[in-house]
């Protein structure tokens, strides 16, 4: 195939849908270079990561990945090989191709990047939007931690998908908000039972870890009859456990966390990043 | 089809290959607010018309773009809306749908732009790397001038492809640099008569037209035999006029420009813009 070298990369179609995401992460907005584990490798780590996150929460398998790099001025060539060699680690243990990109200055190190899965029909992936009034919300992995080393949900994701998931989000923006867009999306309410989150490493409490961001795992609604089938799939995908933490009611769209003794309590979590 | 709204956009595949380019501009590394012309809406028109220009380059038809937009703190929301409707009136007339994309808070203006096109068969492309001894070298247009409101050749670009190109590249680096690279692609020489170049209005020299960026016209190599049906496909395309530079020789792999007594004349684009 055309790649490295002209104007632009040419791949082969996979699939009859193309399933593609675009994110990016800015310096001192999104990490701070040296802090929290953030080396140029693990940038480029990160923002990878993020992109295919979004593609584990469709159910759709990644292929290629695109990487546009805003390199600041000392930033170097070194550090940017570092950076790429980063993304390049993860893009070959999730068998994704990294296909092409482009770099151009930047005030702060920048990395957007572009990642494409493919399907064959739409019922193979899943939305947000499909939750059924009953269903169960389960989500993989723990919360509040915010890995330094995320890894995208992509084997639970397909499998998720597999097993007949309803609706499925990544926890970008933290499971108060990101739990909300299902519900909305849905036109249900989802139910959520605060003291069932499963709390990362060291998370001093479960409002923590209904409100922290950049988790990067799955939050999804399935029929309560699949409950036994979705458990069986995300073991045999070799994958991160799964809690099962509320329901989807009639209520009002949008989302409820009920503290032990059924109280509503209020939580937000990212609305926007800007 | 789905798209916004979810974690990922989905669309139907229009071709066996998938052509993609990315791209990015940057506050005060590519345009300044204010000046030349860099409204919102023109900042949102050139960061498409870059990245649609590379399909061109390839001849490929443009069917989908994905913008991430990295916002200032000083960029209002209204500023942010300008910007997309500047994308979204190129892409509507150039067949492209704008089908997703991300926003981030950034400490200047900055945005990437993704685009996919389609292709059915790779011969329906081209690339740099064709370019055969003897062949006639081409560009649309005029050059030096750096429009403030760049329109991608996209025509242009598949009806060179269709009449056979063996080569082509479009000219964001400068002439003398985007040659050079497919000479150097193809093993040949590019000899280049540098009074031939299509001077752009104002534009005060040859030199000066042969090494700015940013002109978006495309440079090209055809067998001599087609060069009838070259002029014919692009008129019959309805769009830039074609101008006739030079040709390519058994030379040292790269290009050569020559003034009108024959003597070479050393010149350089842009290598990086970084």
């Amino acid at each position: 195939m055309r790649g490295v070298g002209d104007d632009a990369a040419v791949v082969r179609s996979a699939g009859k849908l193309c399933v593609t995401s675009v994110d990016a992460i800015v310096e001192n907005v999104h990490f701070r270079l040296g802090e929290n584990g953030a080396t140029p490798a693990e940038v480029g780590h990160r923002a990878l990561a993020s992109a295919l996150s979004d593609l584990a929460a469709m159910g759709a398998q990644s292929a290629e990945a695109y990487l546009v790099l805003g390199l600041s001025p000392g930033f170097t060539e070194a550090q940017a090989l570092e950076l790429v060699r980063g993304a390049l680690q993860l893009a070959a243990s999730t068998g994704t191709t990294l296909a092409g990109g482009d770099v151009v200055s930047a005030p702060v190190l920048t990395v957007c990047v572009t990642v494409v899965g493919w399907a064959e029909e739409e019922p193979e992936l899943v939305g947000r939007d499909g939750v059924r009034i009953g269903d169960l919300v389960g989500v993989t992995g723990t919360l509040g931690s915010r890995p330094s080393h995320p890894v995208p949900r992509l084997h639970e994701g397909r499998a998720l998908a597999q097993a007949g998931a309803h609706a499925m989000i990544d926890i970008s923006d933290g499971l108060a908000t990101d739990a909300r867009h299902i519900g909305e999306r849905s036109g249900v309410r989802l139910e959520i039972e605060l003291e069932e989150l499963p709390l990362g490493e060291g998370v001093p409490g479960f409002q923590v870890a209904a409100t922290t961001g950049e988790d990067y795992e799955l939050c999804f609604c399935v029929s309560p009859e699949d409950r036994g089938a979705v458990e069986d799939a995300l073991r045999a995908a070799g994958g991160a456990q799964v809690t099962w933490i509320g329901h989807a009611s009639a209520g009002a769209p949008g989302v409820s966390f009920l503290d032990a003794r059924g109280d509503e309590q209020h939580l937000e979590g990212f609305e926007h990043r800007w």
